[in-house]
This record gives structure tokens, C-alpha cells and sequence, in this order.
């Protein structure tokens, strides 16, 4: 093996993310260096905000909020990434990679837009970019697809990598709470953002299974291929019938292959009980992975927050470290076919629950089951609750068997717009 | 890169795992070649059973039943070890190291008694021995201590890693069968031996948990340091309380550090049913670790079986297989502290769990609760179900607070020692 003096890293942003990976490289010095074999250095850091860099108890030389400092300095072997966004993270990122430095980062969204193209110019210059950190904090996620899964057919991934959205459907469905209540306290918390959109409406676990279903399924997959509903339109009654029927309500990110076409999808699901996914409770996160020689994989911890996300950038940092200290080039793996089709959502076939609010008359149900019937979609269940005489309203709930997303699409606009039909309250995909 | 023409395996032994192994490593020809960068060929397999290489499907010429045909053969670059048990894998996989083949092995007793040695011989050798397989099945579970741990701190782990066990105390449990019966059935549905002391009696995964030991605390542990009782004991009257008090029990491996000592334990426990780990049923397997950075992980999946065997042991043959192809060499990781002390069991504190037969008399329990405050273990709930008249019998079960083993067993000699106590029907200790 070659040896070298030390393998120094340049950082790329000090704020919540990137001071505890700075805190975990300084603290963890001794582990590091047995590990790679030499001692691993923080050389550098870019910070443009300088009232972050104050008080850090750090070596105030040691920041710089010029990026060139980092990107242009011949003696930096790795760039970690804790910037987060699109840009300039992609911009800095593409740098590195092009001047021959390895590349560490937590950063799911400039991964998913961008990875393909990192690892393809990583492959170009004998280097590598990883990024553990960007999916699930730091349990061991993207290494098991890059390394322990290998051997194995992948035909599934189901997974909740929202923590925020995982809090407020816990405190949903065991408290009674309504959405906004619930979002207010994860907010209170500070598990949800003041603005919540990008966790909410589902856009952050979108990130998260483009990157997972690429490693899982080799295939080319971008963000905008991925449909994603939010938790929203959820409320404490559909909790309830969940329940009722033996439900969760989960907000799931799905992957599928079958057949040659890719499914990727963010949605509220109702998942069986007894599953072990469906008691993944709280902020935590877990990624369930069927492989057809391994069968069902669960992985589960913390997805988010500083001590897990340096947890798996400082494991990354020792992989490469080892190969810059070893001098050994080891090809980037990510192996892309593009060959394989992405399903639209109007073809996939799922079973549903239809929750509906009607008018109190004899004949409702058979109306509805009617239009169903005529689309070729059966029914399953049933539960009509007593209805409240004075609104002449009923509420009834259907689950039905599997059917296309087209077809209940187009089941729904006529069910709607019958007379007896005053809204379709909601409507969740199942996935058993 | 150095390129290689192939990479040739030899194995040894091709029974359930070996030929399923041998299967898939054909079968995935194209994958593991597109992995390693060269085809990976099986060159030859040693088993001293004719019948079972009869109707393989596969090239008889492959077949050895002289173990020198494997290890004596210079293009052979890995071996893989699928014999199990002590001997002859010993002998094979140091003849293995010794001439500088890669090993891989899924053997959890040659490695909990000799891994140690295996890996100092394939240091000194400039190779490797790979031993995912040997727990978990192809749950990901040594790559992650290896590797996407490694800037933690490992303070417990928390382990169901008995899938025979977990099946029969998950019958009990949720259908109220006795150990006897739910033995019966496990072993006619082939997931108990004909003779099931090895898997009943907590040997399986005391080897387990010495291999887990020494990765997660970087310390020497030998599987005779382990304490293990297994799960004989139980009756459904346990399972009964348990659940009464919000517990469910589960047959655990576990090994903590604290302050330079490290507990490694295989008994029953009580577990709070609102875990995850408590929610793992049947033949499933689950590994929780807490980490330091990383918070709480756990990794489930199925622990053994021919398929999920050969998912982890392929996984290790593309790793091997790089480094044979790329001329790379890397020194295998398990560093050993041996200067932590290992705690006999008489050291660990921990809750309990008391059930006690006794005559129906008033001050039974004072004379227990009089015991037990005079060697300071103090009682955290009491219940006592209504006695059997005729029998001049009552149940009393207790939970104690947290108490030294070596005062609870005192106290358990004190209380049987009592005229008006027939006997400790059941003792299990309690995991917060």
C-alpha cells in the first residue's frame, strides 16, 4: 500500500449539518486515522456566513468563505458537502470531481437531480462521489444496495423516509389529532420547517426514492419521474376507519420493478397492521427492500438530524480516505439502464379505500357500486356508518380489490357527479 | 487496474447452503462478472457425498471428494467454506489462508471460536476472510459494523438472532401453546432440528453474538464467555403476565459497554412491547444497535435459509472477487482490544421478573418483600391472582426495580428457602 502523510478534507458549509461532521472528524481523529491509515485532516472550511464560524471553538484559519479556497487547494484529497439545495452545491460539487478530488455528500436533492452526472465524471477521472448521508441519516442504506444486496433481484423498496411526515401521522392515528394540530406541534418541536411544503406535500421523500430506486433498480430515474401526493387531505376519521379495517396510514415512498417497468411513487398508503413497516412510528425512518434471494429486509433508525447524517458521512470519509491513503482507484458503481420503462400512475394497480359523504337515501350504495362495477372494479368492504337525520348525510367507506388507477380515476369523476354524492371525502391507495 | 481472465472459486461442501451457493453463483454469472470486471468461475466443489452431487444439474467433472483438490490448487483464488461446524472447517480454512486464498465462510461456529486467528493469518497473508453469512442470513449486518458504523461508538446490542427460538415463543405468545407444543410444530415445519438443544438452549446465538461482540467493541470475546440459558422454562402463564404488564418476551443476544467492561448475555427477557425489537415475530431476525452518533438502528430480516445465506455469501465473493481482480490488497479490520474486562453474569444489574407458587396464607408477601428490601432490591409492582381454595395455593408475581444479579439471586435462595413458598416457578430479566 502507498502510504501518505494525511488525507486532508476540505468542508463545504458550517451550519447545523456541516459543524457536527467538522465536530466528528475532530473528535473522532484517532479512530479515523487507524482506520485509514494515516491521519485525517480538516483543512479547510467554507463558510460564507461568518457569524456561524464564531464561538466554534475551532481554529478560526481554518475558515474561509471563498469556496475557491477549497475547490483550488491541490493539497484537499476530499470535499465533504453539507451546503444542502440545488445551488451552488451542484456547481462546487462538479468542480471537485473535476480537479480530482473525492467527493462526500449529505445532499439528497442535488443527488437525485445531479447523481447520475457526478458519477459518470467521478468514473472519468478515477474517483468516486458518496453519499450515505443523503438518504435516511445514517442507517446503512445506500452501502447494502452498493455492496450487501448486490447478489440479489430487487422487485421492491417500500419506505418511510419523511420523519416530519412520520410524526404528525403517529400523533394522528394514536391521539386523535387533527393534520394542522398535529403539524402545529412537529413545528413547535421543530421537526417540521415553518414552512413545511417540502416535507408535507411530499417533495423531500421524492429526492429520497430517486436515489434509492436508481441504486435498487439500475435504472435512470429523475425526481419529476416520481408522482408524489402529500399527507394533507388525511384526517382524524380516516385514521379511525383504518384502524377499523385493520389499517395504517403510512406515508410510503414505493419503488417496483416488474416486468421491465419501474413504478415510483409518494403517496398516503393504508398498509396491514401486522407488518413490521406499519409499526415504524414517530420521527424514525425505515426502508423495506424484497430481494428475491434475500426475501424481506428492513432497515430502520433516525433519518435525519445531525449526529446520524455525520454517522454516515464520517463512514464515508474513511472508504475514501482508505483509497486515497492506498492509492487504490475503485470504479464508482452505479450502472444505469435506461432501457427501463416508468410507469405513469394511471397504470398502476392497487387496491383503494374511498371514503365518500352522501345523501341518506335507499339506493346510494347501489349507485355507486354500479359505476365501480361497470369499470370493473370490485368491492371488498363496506362500512356505512349511522347517518346524522338532521343533515340527511351518510358517510359511506369502500375498500376494493385491485384495480387500475384509471379506472378509479374515472370511477370517481362519476361518482362524484352523481346527485346523491355530495364529495368524495378521500381516497388512499393500499399496498399489502 | 491489474485485469484477471476470471476469478475461480473453490467449494467446500455442497449441501443445503453449498448448493444453493454453487446455484446462485451460476445462475448470476453475468451480474458478479459485470461486479468484479471478469468472470467469476466455480472451478470446484469438495463433497465426500456422492448422492448429493447426483442430479445437480451441474458438470460432474466439478466435483471432488478430496478436500487437496480444492485447497491444493493454485488457481484457485477463493474458497468458500459451506461445511459448518468446528472441524473439518478449522483445518480447511487455515490450510485456505495459509497458501493465500481469499475465504469466505457463513460458518458462525468456526468464526465465534476462531475467527480471531483467521483474521491475524489472512492480515500476515495479505488477504481476507468474509463472513457475512455467519449471522443474519443476508441481513446486512457485519458490512454495516465494518463499515457504516465505524465512526460510532457501539454502547449495546440487542439481538433476535435465533429464528427457531423466535418462532416458538411467538406461538406461545400469540396463541397460547406450551413450549412443548410450539417445539412440535416448529420441527414439523422443518424450522427446529429432530434435536433442538443447540437452537432451545441458546447455543446458536451465543456463537452469534461472540461474532457481533467483537465487531461492534473491538475486544476479544470467546463463545464461552457468553452466559446463555434458553427458553425451556417458559410457560404460558408467563407469556400471560407479561403481556398484563406491557412486555413481551423475546430470547436476546446481548452485549453492552460501560466503562471498560463488557456484558455479553443469550437469555429470555422482557421486553416493553412499544420497541420494535419487540414487534419482530416468528422465524425473522433483528439486530438493534445504539451508536453514539448514529442513535438507534436496527436491521430485520430472515436469519438463515439456503436463499438469504447465499445472498450474503455472493455479496462477500464480488468483494473478494474485486480485490482479486484489481490486484488490491486490504487489511482485514477486526482489531482487538483484549484489555476490556468481560463481567460474569453475577455483575450485571438489571430489572426482574418473579413468579412464585405458595401456600394461601396472609403475610406470604411481606416475607418475600421483607427478603428482597434487606438485600435493597425494591419491588416496582406486585400481582397476586386469586388462589386455588382447595389447593391452599397462590401466584404472586413481582417486578423489581434495578438490582444486582448476584442480591436477586440471593434473595431467590432466602425465598425458596421459606416454609410458606413451594417454589420460583419462573425468573426472567427485564431489558428497558
Amino acid at each position: 500500500m502507498a502510504r501518505r502523510e494525511d488525507v486532508r478534507i476540505g468542508l463545504l458549509g458550517f451550519g447545523v449539518i456541516g459543524s457536527a461532521v467538522a465536530r466528528a472528524l475532530t473528535q473522532r481523529g484517532k479512530v479515523l486515522a487507524g482506520e485509514v491509515g494515516c491521519p485525517v485532516r480538516l483543512a479547510k472550511v467554507l463558510e460564507k456566513d461568518i457569524a456561524k464560524t464564531r464561538n466554534s471553538g475551532m481554529d478560526p484559519s481554518l475558515f474561509s468563505t471563498e469556496a475557491a479556497d477549497v475547490l483550488g487547494d491541490h493539497q484537499i484529497d476530499v470535499v465533504i458537502e453539507a451546503l444542502g439545495g440545488e445551488h451552488p452545491a451542484y456547481e462546487f460539487i462538479k468542480q471537485a470531481l473535476s480537479s480530482g478530488k473525492y467527493v462526500v455528500t449529505c445532499n439528497k436533492e442535488v443527488m437525485a437531480k445531479h447523481g447520475p452526472e457526478f458519477l459518470s465524471l467521478a468514473r472519468e477521472k478515477g474517483i468516486d462521489i458518496l453519499y450515505e448521508g443523503s438518504v435516511g441519516g445514517g442507517i446503512p442504506l445506500i452501502a447494502p444496495f452498493k455492496h450487501d444486496l448486490l447478489a440479489n433481484e430487487i422487485s421492491a423498496i417500500h419506505a418511510i423516509i419523511n420523519g416530519t411526515t412520520n410524526y404528525i401521522l403517529t400523533r394522528m392515528a394514536c391521539d386523535g389529532m387533527d393534520f394542522s394540530s398535529a403539524l402545529q406541534e412537529a413545528q413547535r418541536l421543530g421537526y417540521a420547517e415553518p414552512d413545511p411544503t417540502f416535507d408535507v406535500e411530499g417533495i423531500d421523500p421524492c429526492y429520497k426514492l430517486t436515489i434509492l430506486a436508481m441504486l435498487a433498480f439500475h435504472t435512470l430515474v429523475r425526481p419529476e419521474d416520481v408522482y408524489h401526493e402529500g399527507i394533507s387531505r388525511l384526517s382524524s376519521r380516516d385514521f379511525r376507519y383504518a384502524r377499523e379495517l385493520g389499517y395504517e396510514i403510512k406515508l410510503l415512498a414505493i419503488g417496483k420493478e416488474k416486468d421491465g417497468s419501474i413504478e415510483v411513487r409518494v403517496h398516503p398508503v393504508f398498509l396491514p397492521q401486522e407488518l413490521l413497516l406499519a409499526k415504524v412510528d414517530g420521527v424514525y425512518n425505515a426502508v423495506q427492500v424484497e430481494g428475491d434471494l434475500v426475501g424481506r429486509v428492513l432497515l430502520y433508525g433516525q433519518g435525519a438530524g445531525p449526529a446520524p447524517t455525520s454517522s454516515a458521512v464520517i463512514a464515508d470519509v474513511i472508504d475514501v480516505g482508505r483509497r486515497v491513503n492506498s492509492g487504490v482507484t475503485l470504479t464508482p458503481q452505479l450502472k444505469l439502464d435506461a432501457s427501463k420503462r416508468i410507469k405513469p400512475i394511471a397504470e398502476i394497480e392497487t387496491r383503494y379505500y374511498l371514503r365518500m359523504s352522501t345523501v341518506d337515501r335507499p339506493g346510494v350504495l347501489a349507485n355507486i357500486a354500479r359505476i365501480l362495477g361497470d369499470l370493473g372494479i370490485s368491492i371488498s368492504s363496506v362500512i356505512q356508518k349511522e347517518s346524522d337525520v338532521s343533515a340527511d348525510a351518510a358517510e359511506i367507506v369502500l375498500m376494493t380489490y385491485p384495480a387500475l388507477e384509471s379506472a378509479m380515476q374515472q370511477a370517481m369523476t362519476q361518482i362524484e357527479s352523481l346527485d346523491v354524492v355530495r364529495e368524495i371525502s378521500n381516497f388512499v391507495r393500499v399496498e399489502d
